[in-house]
């Protein structure tokens, strides 16, 4: 069993865990309930339970990856909002689970998985992926190593304000953020807020999601249209802003809103040639790898490349 | 004379040249006047005529260090528009006009004077230096290193998009690039338009520059205010849409305009509290240190950690 890797990706509802041969293919993958909780929770505990269950022998393994939703600076989280979670030391909680010291490596989730799409791609040195999902999560790659930042916050595109005339509310508290635009959440109270205006749509349904909204607008609905273009919009001028920062290979787009594909994809790109500055034009753009999956392949590779 | 560096640092007007001790301190310095052009340029050959004048023996120094304005990519910059170069191979050039081989570190001018101003600090592993002048450049450092980009240009903060309605178009042909608000053009042209629409002002001399309207702003003059304080807030949201990519300890604010000082130093602060990231906040803002000199100390730096 030497130098088998176990990945683990922590999420809101359920812990993805994987184990990892020798040669980077999945030999064994299982889900563990995520137990929600600020001290009480038992969740290390039920991850290392669900290791032990699998006759996993941890003297031959090479390590345990771990992904999880908050700032990561060393072995620390600094809170989870999503697991309702305080400042944790991570290893040191699973390796006390566990009973067991075991080389362990502690990841943002959102770096884990644009480490794990960085090593589907040839010949990229630096890349940041985009998660868009409920918020717009971001996982940044420079010289082929996680960059974090100094309060592992680094990759935070949500947030890049974006804003315009119409900008809305964020959670964080701002106005104008990149995902009040163009999450499944910003797409869906854009479109409302016009729909509530008067404005015409063939979408009337009082109970909509962000699928729909893009169905209606790959139908030709043009209030649907014109809100999915302002997310595409939006998203190039967030791309265009981080490219003059950081000059990258590639951005890869992700989460389900990228399940629409090209379709999404090209408007993005349409709007980038227009608002990237000259020289950096030669950007690549495209969808995602990995799909759910690049959390537990990234985990896996923050092991292997320790 | 072992282990001496020279450094390099070539304006658009002229070349900053000095001879750094095995210390880090400059024994001697001198300027040679910036000869442009495409091919036909003495550039080189005039750096290093004034090397030999000097009797520096260049088999007892540690090495040249050499900033230029324009993208680097290993040894090469990627064209130099203000000093009409083309592509040129820089180590080549100045070895050729030098007649040896002696270890040439070539560097772009504002990543040099970042990672000068970098080891002035104590206590930050990553920062990015501002250089307010006629446009906005931006030198990058993450975890120690100087942060160059695929193609060279990371860092071109000049050319984030933080524009609103009253955007002006940019010389790069984008509109609402953060130049075209808080250089000293930007800031010149903004004023001029608004005097032009007949918002008054004291400040009624046909021929004015960025400085007498920062004069005018300390003075009170009601419009001069408006637009320094509307540079301040696009550098303020600049910085803030940076940060959530890059996640910095500290931003330094350089170039002519910084010389105004806490004046406009604190505008900017108080900006950045309103629109940064709650989990962000505590990014330093504070004036650059070095200066003019903050590219032959960074070209010194870059050879002596090479």
């Amino acid at each position: 069993m030497m130098d088998k890797i176990i990945a683990l990706d922590v999420g809101g509802s359920s812990v993805k865990c994987a184990l990892f041969s020798k040669t980077g293919t999945i030999e064994d993958r299982w889900g563990v309930p995520t137990n929600k909780g600020a001290q009480n929770s038992t969740l290390f505990e039920d991850i290392a339970k669900s290791i032990k269950l699998r006759n996993i022998d941890l003297d031959k393994i090479k390590g345990i990856g771990i992904g999880v939703p908050g700032p990561v600076v060393g072995d620390t989280v600094y809170g989870a909002v999503n697991l309702g979670l305080d400042k944790t030391d991570v290893k040191k909680a699973l390796e006390e689970a566990l009973g067991k010291t075991v080389p362990i490596y502690v990841e943002n989730d959102a770096n884990c998985a644009a480490y794990g799409e960085f090593f589907t791609l040839d010949n990229a040195s630096s890349l940041a992926l985009l998660t868009l999902g409920t918020g717009i999560g971001g996982g940044i790659i420079l010289n082929q190593a996680i960059y974090r930042g100094i309060n592992g916050s680094a990759g935070e595109i949500g947030h890049m304000n974006t804003g315009d005339e119409d900008a809305l509310t964020c959670n964080c508290g701002l106005s104008g953020c990149l995902e009040t635009y163009a999450s499944a959440t910003g797409i869906k109270r854009h479109f409302l807020r016009a729909r509530n205006q008067g404005i015409k749509t063939k979408l009337n349904q009082s109970e909509i999601n962000a699928k729909m909204i893009f169905d209606a607008a790959k139908a030709g609905d043009s209030l649907a249209l014109k809100i999915i273009d302002k997310a595409a919009y939006h998203l190039a001028k967030g791309i265009a802003n981080m490219n003059v920062i950081l000059d990258l290979d590639v951005v890869l787009v992700g989460g389900g809103l990228s399940l629409s594909g090209a379709f999404f994809t090209e408007k993005i790109k349409t709007y980038f040639q227009d608002l990237a500055f000259t020289p950096l034009k030669g950007l690549e753009i495209k969808t995602a790898n990995l799909g759910n999956d690049a959390g537990i392949y990234g985990a896996y590779q923050v092991v292997k490349h320790a």
